[in-house]
């Protein structure tokens, strides 16, 4: 059985086949987030801490730290800020440092930048995800020393020189070179969790069905975990929030084990915790009562995101084997 | 590719792994609806009539039309009403009559009662469904011979005389059995729609996964189409239409073709039209944008089977190759 294990200071998740999915929050993320950059322009953390702790909350297993910041206004200043190699390494130290200062849930180190990945590296405690490798030369050259050096699992997306195939044979290919590659550096096949990557179907109509059948196939040949941009399925599309409900236990049914996704969304969030009920992880259906009273609330017209906070901090929404785990002190 | 052909007096419905997924309409049932079984003790069919239609405005592509009922004051009066095979019948074909006297979709013939199942044979138009034969040997040998004579495709339930086995390769070999047992009578496997046998989550825990792995074995041994009373995941758990929207989907991803369900009930009915678009059974999306719509007079506030009931006088919300085989006249 495949199993992925990441960690922080003190807790263990496992991404793998009998496991409950695993959700990878993808809030903290500057790219497309004007207002957040600005903030970490500034100095600010402050939208990334109510972020990480909302997360969590809301049903978060890791969160993805991201640094592709743009610095405008520094860069009008300093010529340095316009290179990534130059912000995202500091970036990500201050990120890495501050979340896990209020957060205790393994991380995933997010950069196309490979001085941004070593920092993260560096400063997590535990052993954090990285986001991530492709199939491209230059980046298996650069990131799989990066993920044997630090003894990490990886996420392996599979694109490679000549950009994403739209043939999912092409890209079951991809995933087994980076495998392959990845075990020449001694890594093994259960440290590397391959995202098939997730076309929206308003622009290919087989982009769902694709992602189904090459999920069963990593499995099936390669033995490894999965992982997507779930919400990519459905850009574009109106009430896309119910597409992804539906493609997410898709998935799961057909054996994706995480995906990196806004845990703040209650429709996505049901959808999973419903599946990993349904796929007999989730033990007498504990953490689907427990979800279940949140849903209560929201119904009486509590935020999803207070509904969260509020039964974790009373210990409920929890249930099943996370609640057993914890310890006094 | 397993194609299974219901026919009402001018529509063909198509069950396959190719097709939209086949919702059959579940409403129009006095098994346990104390309420319609008096009023069909009295002679009336108004909720029937409504339930048909509205059933059809929500989606419904094909409509089970059980006459399972129990006349209590008939009974009183005289004794022949305590034999569901005086009853049956003469109801069956009443229902039948009226149903197809307002819709046209194809129908499902459902009951225990050989001479109901007649019945409704000789009196639907088309090419109905005939609801069911299970592997009794009793239930084999009186239904498979309708089923040959009236040339019509069969629900077959994998129980047996033994019962409901809890271990799904009991009821593979169930569905087996059928499936080969309706050769003998000529009966081809594109005609058997084989119902695996949902069990509750809350009560048998890999109740869910047991239905994906049979459903994925079904297909790829025996060829055939499959079905199931979807509701029954959820028995008895709280929240349940979100298990039933999360179960659906991974039962399509997993390769179940038709469910006998509430159509009227908007969650699971968004996970079905999703979970076709996913599938690539919708192209273009054009089913998931008429649905949108009506999701669009839900969110304004009005009640789905209105919406439904004006998106249908409207043409919009059908979309796809349904909405291009209208005819004029």
């Amino acid at each position: 059985m495949t199993r992925t294990v990441v960690e922080s200071k003190s807790k263990t998740v496992t991404i793998g086949f009998d496991e409950p999915f695993c959700v990878i929050g993808e809030r903290i993320n500057p790219t497309g987030r004007k207002k957040l950059a600005a903030e970490l322009e500034l100095g600010d953390f402050s939208t990334v801490e109510q972020d990480a702790l909302e997360q969590v909350a809301c049903g978060a297993m890791v969160l993805d730290v991201n640094s592709g910041a743009v610095f405008t206004n520094k860069m009008a200043e300093d010529p340095r800020y316009a290179d990534n190699n130059f912000v995202e390494p500091e970036l990500m130290k201050e990120l890495v440092t501050r979340i896990q200062s209020i957060v205790d849930v393994p991380l995933c180190i997010d950069s196309s930048v490979p001085g941004a990945l070593q920092n993260g590296l560096e400063m997590a405690e535990g052993r954090p995800l990285l986001n991530s490798v492709t199939g491209e030369e230059e980046r298996l050259e650069l990131v799989l020393p990066l993920v044997k050096k630090y003894n990490v699992p990886v996420v392996a997306i599979s694109n490679d020189d000549t950009g994403i195939s739209e043939d999912p044979d092409v890209r079951f290919a991809v995933a087994k070179k980076i495998v392959e590659r990845a075990a020449d550096f001694g890594i093994p096949a259960h440290d590397i969790v391959v995202d098939p990557l997730v076309m929206p179907i308003g622009a290919m109509a087989t982009a769902g069905h694709q992602v189904f059948t090459l999920v069963r196939k990593l499995r099936a040949e390669l033995g490894v975990n999965t992982t997507c941009g779930a919400s990519n399925i459905s850009f574009g599309l109106p009430h896309r929030h119910g597409i992804n409900a539906a493609f997410l236990p898709m998935a799961i049914a057909s054996g994706m084990t995480s995906a990196i996704m806004n845990p703040m969304r209650p429709v996505e969030m049901e959808a999973i915790r419903a599946a990993n009920f349904l796929m007999n992880n989730d033990p007498n259906g504990a953490a689907w009562i427990g979800f279940s009273r949140i849903l209560d609330a929201v119904e009486s017209g509590t935020p999803y995101v207070e509904a969260s906070k509020a039964a974790m901090s009373s210990g409920a929404g929890r249930g099943g084997r996370r609640g057993g785990r914890r310890r006094a002190g």
